[in-house]
């Protein structure tokens, strides 16, 4: 990921001794000036110190730079918890001469603990010293906690005579559910872009991408999605908007689907897409069911195409199911007819298609015009021991 | 379990070739005469053949004999399986000399699969050559799918001059989550009790124990729990029923707790206790919500004491929390006071604690008088292999 870079920005990801072992742990996002800001946070009830100071700052409009930490969650920290994540960015306000306001907070990590403060302090230094044009992947790696691999989005749209760039990093591997459970991801642009609209343009798209993607259910305390726009390229028009909606939607779509692709100890992504439902609410909540499901999960993990369960799912949540009328595809293969095992149904050509790395299940209720497309994962032992130690 | 009995009532289980090697799967049981009935069926939209049945025979009132089969569910089954669920029921009346109607039908396995009736048909001679009076514990044998062991209950109680007894029995271990979810249970009594008494205490004895139990938050097609109230013993009048009600909560408690302590790949049972909710449903959904987390039930199989995941359930779920009110206990240590992590709180202590196969979890709102007990299980790699693996 070397060699991309968004004019007017810097970053950096270094190690200041958060996680140990020499793992970086502490990253920056920096823009030469002021940027357009927009965001998305938990809708967790019990939010993290760095999104409660987020919310608040975002209001203002603008941001300059964003500072994370991961090994360290800074939530259920009270009020030490909020004063560590404005002195955090007063940090960075301090040595880059901007006004603290301007400075942005996310960590990720164990829940509960104080942040080890003057290990951040000690590493402002370095953190500065190495903010680069093309430091996207050292700050893309210095956000991961579970995570195997860093998550980097790059792309550019032609809006009129004028290439926009688009440049995301996220991080996020379990405690993935809608509404962004433990998922961090920035995004810059050299656009210039108006704030309501910046803001439109990210709901819209988290919507159906982050919003649309679960490992285990879990929802957590610091969802964080920030976009910084400083208006060092082109200045979008009205007209360029639904341009740059399509460069938006594709980075939330890519980072989205490297997150469940790197899934606590997933064996297999899993597609999930519901039709026919009365609306895209009732779509979007049996998606969800089926995709959360632990019995359907396992039967992924083990090529079993087990549609009952499916069944079973689908019933504990539509009041309105017709059972009669569903009919369930698995990897385009039929399954499910009219609610019952389909006629042309091989169990033995679902079990070897199912056993690549990719699933794909396909449920039309029949009833509606309603959709939604949930990705999740398998779940597997490895899952389990994973969050049995996660700690220790 | 030998020994245990109720008058006028006989069971039996039986092999007959559904399960294969050897393993029993057909059970009868039957009363003398016409007994008083009362049921409870899953919520799940999509019904087994046999719940749809047997929701409309109870209606009349009274009920004779209840046959059960396990290794098949008839769920998803169509016309088909109403006509199998109809003729198991025609099959025991005709035996038997009894009308068609007072035959209750269960079933427990597989979706989707068609029941293999002439294994059933042939079973149906041996299975009432085994009736007895005692023939309970093979009853039970007979209900269980991946259950490890039968679980019967057997209690008496002093009403008036009379010891009014009451037995059951239970199958369940996984797909196990409130509105029980695949859960059979059937008591018999020789009390005479009027329907809607009957009714209403099996109802409400459902509602605070088979209803609070979560093995993985599944729902299933054929939950079933059926009483027969023969009337050959003490005839309860209404002041008598109080000490009727609790006895069947006794029962009932027991064998849901034997069902969570069968949780499939269960290391640990684990009792939610939530207090001081503004009400008993928040109350209810914070526990449940706690129960079901795979980030809570994995950190427990690894007798982690990680309560930044029980913290971030309560707020994915409660739009109340007051996160600075919280008070969390696990095995009656501190963990949590106001919100954060408790000055007192000792991590080796507590992961000692935890150690056992019995973990509680007190979680305090701090907000009202509602309170709410779940009992689950852990997270275990063995779950998964289990699931993964069923229908090979």
């Amino acid at each position: 990921m070397k060699g991309f870079s968004v004019q007017g920005f810097r970053a950096s990801g270094i190690s200041c001794g958060i996680k140990g072992k020499g793992l970086k742990d502490l990253a920056l996002i920096y823009s030469e000036r002021p940027a357009t800001v927009a965001g998305l946070f938990t809708t967790n009830r019990v939010k993290a110190a760095p999104v409660l100071l987020d919310m608040e700052r975002i209001r203002g409009g603008a941001a300059q730079a964003i500072i994370v930490n991961s090994g360290n969650a800074n939530a259920c920290t009270g009020r030490k918890g909020l004063e560590d994540a404005r002195e955090m960015a007063g940090l960075v306000a301090a040595r880059a001469g901007i006004d603290e306001g301007l400075v942005l907070v996310a960590s990720t990590g164990v829940i509960g603990e104080p942040l080890p403060m003057e290990r951040i302090r000690s590493g402002m230094l370095p953190l500065f010293e190495a903010l680069s044009e093309d430091g996207w992947d050292d700050a893309a790696r210095a956000i991961m906690t579970t995570d195997t691999r860093p998550k980097v989005f790059f792309g550019k749209k032609r809006i009129g005579d004028d290439d926009v760039p688009l440049l995301g990093i996220a991080k996020g591997a379990g405690m993935i559910m809608p509404n962004m459970a433990t998922m961090l991801a920035f995004f810059v642009t050299d656009a210039g872009i108006d704030r309501e609209a910046l803001q439109e343009m990210l709901g819209e798209s988290v919507e159906r991408t982050f919003n649309r993607i679960t490992v285990d259910g879990e929802m957590s305390t610091n969802d964080t999605v920030l976009i910084l726009a400083n208006g060092m390229g082109r200045r979008l028009e009205g007209k360029d908007y639904s341009s740059f909606k399509e460069l938006l939607m594709e980075g939330c779509e890519t980072l989205s689907r490297l997150i469940v692709e790197d899934g606590e100890g997933a064996t297999k992504i899993v597609e999930v897409e519901v039709r026919g439902a009365f609306n895209e609410g009732d779509a979007k909540r049996a998606a969800f069911r089926i995709a959360n499901s632990l019995l359907v999960k396992t039967a992924i993990y083990g090529c079993d195409p087990n549609w009952g369960r499916i069944m079973a799912a689908l019933g504990s949540v539509l009041e309105d199911l017709e059972e009669e009328r569903v009919r369930i595809e698995i990897m385009g293969l039929p399954v499910v007819e009219g609610g019952m095992a389909s006629p042309e149904r091989n169990e033995e050509r679902l079990r070897e298609a199912m056993g690549g790395r990719r699933v794909h299940i396909l449920v039309d209720l029949g009833l509606g015009s309603g959709e939604a497309r949930v990705l999740t994962t398998d779940l597997t032992p490895e899952y389990v021991h994973i969050n049995a130690a996660y700690r220790t």
